[in-house]
């Protein structure tokens, strides 16, 4: 299978590279950008000379989706709106790792990204791959929208509990926190490193993109449309997710209980773990690698479940959970190319 | 006024140190050490070589309270239980930073410290001291007990609310983040650098022994007793907490409300700052300085309230409030040798 | 004294703020500034908000030379140059933190700087302030040169052998590392948090501006001119440059006789400390402050010298150091509002 | 192929089990520890957790080498000289990634190392394994002696040169820094987060017990022995040694005639990178891999030549260096199981 890269001069890019040149059945074809063309990749990326260089390409949709089996297309959200219509188009079969599919409500894309949404045929096509809760088989489908960073923490670590309609929605609370790469390549005075390190910040109040991207799917657990309240912090490290978040149980439960229902629930996932109680996950846990690390705690002086969940927002929060949806769109080994061990320290 | 310090070889005792050497009104008599006995300050911490060396001498707590006019203790928890008593019987003026004589209800000190409670005479007279709500005039105490790093956080973004009624205290979720040097100095596996660089971490899971510390002080606020959800984590930065406050509205609000309360609360207050509507705090805001940054928000499509508090957890979560009130003690300004920029960038 | 800071919204001008509040005998007259003219300086730093809070202004030297009685240039290397000179003219006694009246060999300054060079009647007027070794009395100077970051700390671990011609300057190899802060306030690729957290680099080899200043204070030392090696790394810390100094011994030598050499050199200097034999510096022992920290070490087995000397960048290798020249300029207390105890940890 | 560990819960053993779970011709069989027996290496390493888990077992020498195809010791200096001959006795072929079987001369390994040596006969019968420069072939060796972490950077940036006596070694000045990994998992006061972070320290001052093992190479190499200067940094980073090597030049070269030296001489090297003449390498570049980085320098203002490496200290310092030298000995494939990107950023 012949895979290109649309983006690859970003972190999503690059961390696709590192996992698909691992991957048993995967040739890299090509690597394209708009900014960089006609450079080597190993120029904005010196960790990859002599490893998988190559000069990027333009960005030619009828091209690539002639020469490609898989196309990911990893450019900012607003870009891939332009791109991913052509490249279906042309027969591509293209795994998405922008947001501009992943919201249905075209309306609600608009008012939290703040951009003209793609053509709603394409949204209504593409399929939200948030690959443990996949809803379909994907074996064919032609464009697959990879989940943002938060919701895949957030949505794996609610999932069973909203499925099973053992939690109220409404008084969902997410207090996220991530590693600063989730804000991209793009030098920028919020993430200058002087004004980054040893400090802890709170950004994007109430208005991060990912919220209704997280309702929506709630809604499509639940049944019932309910906001939640999530918050989201800069934390001084690379990468890294954690999110904990709270909610009032219905009833008295335990967090052993908590615990083995994930861990059935989760029993046949090989990413997502589900830790002991009384244990915790810590991000580095997962660095590198596409784990989600999972742990239920249930406050008996508040009855209040607190869940937290961690994953290395450009692996399982971006490139791979989009190699992972690959492997499922092309009936390969759900883990084939992401069998890595986390690096740690 | 001649100031001595005990467990001066410790975070909390260096600070110490570093703040009262710019104070104009106070000498340092003297430091002392369990361990270190003999040796100089600056071998333990050799940033003070030149400017505040001193042998550290033995602690007998009589001595003690016959030189200095005000004792700084800065000793574990536990060991203050043991010293205090001594240095009071001695009559000496005390501020305590350790958590002994912060919970009235010494049955909850021992379920959540895990230690024999001090003698209930001491904690009965020692006044709580979370400076801007002391509740009475503090210039006849003898016994002044410092608030922990995480309540004077939290209490502060809660005060106005909760003593104005204004939220269900059963509501609060106090999501805390804190620098590393919270844990002290004393080398251990889990704050171990390359354990703690580039990850983020959930600790003392319920069991944080600041809880019914901050309950208590709600209760006062409140008149009822009520349990609250506290989660504590570890950020990769040496100082700084950060408190990210959610409790739901008990009625329609706006931000601009609630950011005018709290300004207005806090109007005579110097050492917390209320920012903007629509601003947000940073720790590295506050670093080095006495400061409390907050910010207030309200989620409409919630009706949560979310309050946001940094402080630097070695200022004004330690050495700098336990300076503040050595300030009330004395019938001093309130902000002397407290008086400084914080440490940007 | 009225102080005005030209620059104010950088690192350098930020520091100054920091320092001359404390200043005992300086009123912060005015901060000026060409980006963020007419804003609040708490809206680039929100750390001074309520403690130093002041609308920026427009540069208008003659303005400021009339109203100031010490005017800190804190501009970039290029614009000094140009608004340096309307100050001189206008009166103002000017304490200049660029690189532009550094060198007196303009030709130098062109080749290094890569800029047009300032008019050289104001480059043979300005005093180059290394403080402690200022060969003039500077209670009448007008134009002071604050000294780099890097030459501060090299020469300082220098001068008492190149003085006394104890070292063949030939052999001198600097190996200096800085933290990130040195490279500015401007975001920029490679100070991106990403890109350099976690991440050592070396950087400007060989082509580094200080290198020149450093030579030729070495050749008024030693009276011959020589060329050394000078290299510089960017290390992940926010604060602090340590310079690891090699350079061949003339003779045989030990640790400990170099150590009294320098001890006894420095003995009337407060910001410099020379540390006991076999103890060396770190630069978190001097940060937030004035001090150099200096070690010397005599390597036996190689009749190699090594010298090891730290600051704060910001600090005495910026704003303190030209606190410290205005103390000596107006005929101040040497450490008036620079008598800090390091922030450690 | 079956791979026991041993010393499997330090950080060289755990690299080990990351990267040995990737290669495609090994399988682990065992892993071993004298502290956590009993235990799983998911108690001491939570990412392993249901990818690598096994119980760790006793250290037993004879039973080892029966199951074992190869060994991998990965214990402590001087732990290692007790077991090493028992397993070699035993049958087993072994990569010893400790320094006691690196120095022929036991003299100087009791002098630098402050420890008894290891019986002469081991010593003698292994073979020091720096892949690139191994003088003989391995396919027969039974004991392996794995390089230092520091000898590897240095000695793989010098190689050339000194082979081809194109370098006064006696000139040769080696400024190393490394992360903090390097110093292992047991938490220590020096390397406490808190006393590290945004903190760069100068440690064992000229007693760096790689000294002799690099200074021995070079001896075999150049035909001389020579005292080198070696010093060593702690960098406020989690993994990562660059060396900034110094030499004076015998006569006048040029950067590009050195960088094309090195092209050529590396030129077969898969794991090792010559930049480009004018690019430089930084840690971060090799991070999670098994790469050396190089770039060459010539100063003609002093005619000195500068080297600048970089390596991971775990991977081609430690463990991918192991698992190389391993893939010879056994007539693999050198690559395998290291053909890993680095993990950027």
């Amino acid at each position: 299978m012949k895979a290109a890269i649309i983006g690859a001069t970003g972190y999503g890019g690059a961390e696709l590279i590192r996992l698909l040149h691992y991957h048993p059945d995967v040739t890299l074809q090509s690597f394209h950008s708009s900014s960089q063309e006609g450079e080597s990749i190993a120029a904005s990326y010196p960790h990859m000379q002599g490893i998988a260089e190559k000069n990027l390409k333009h960005i030619d949709p009828a091209q690539i989706a002639k020469e490609a089996d898989v196309v990911f297309a990893a450019a900012p959200a607003g870009v891939s709106a332009e791109l991913v219509p052509e490249l279906v188009d042309n027969g591509a079969r293209v795994v998405d790792l922008s947001g501009d599919f992943r919201l249905q409500d075209t309306g609600k894309y608009e008012d939290w990204y703040q951009k003209k949404a793609p053509d709603k045929q394409y949204v209504n096509q593409a399929v939200y791959g948030l690959t443990e809760w996949l809803e379909t088989d994907i074996t064919g489908t032609q464009l697959l929208s990879n989940p943002g960073c938060y919701p895949t923490a957030a949505l794996l670590a609610l999932a069973p509990l909203v499925k099973q309609n053992r939690v109220d929605t409404s008084s969902i609370i997410i207090d996220a926190k991530t590693g600063v790469s989730g804000a991209g390549r793009k030098a920028a005075a919020a993430t200058h490193f002087t004004e980054t390190n040893d400090n802890l910040k709170i950004y994007k109040v109430f208005k991060h993109q990912h919220t209704p991207e997280i309702e929506a799917m709630l809604e499509a657990w639940s049944g019932k449309p309910e906001a939640i309240t999530f918050s989201t912090h800069l934390v001084p490290m690379t990468r890294g997710i954690m999110t904990t978040i709270y909610a009032d149980a219905p009833q008295d439960m335990t967090a052993q209980e908590l615990t083995e229902l994930y861990q059935e629930c989760y029993n046949d996932c090989y990413f997502v773990r589900v830790k002991e109680q009384g244990t915790y996950p810590s991000t580095k846990d997962v660095y590198g690698s596409n784990f989600c690390d999972l742990s239920l705690s249930y406050d008996e002086r508040t009855n209040r479940i607190m869940i937290v969940s961690v994953i290395d927002n450009l692996v399982k929060g971006a490139a791979g959970q989009a190699v992972q949806n690959m492997n499922r769109m092309f009936g390969l080994n759900e883990t084939a190319g992401l069998d890595l061990i986390p690096v740690y320290p």
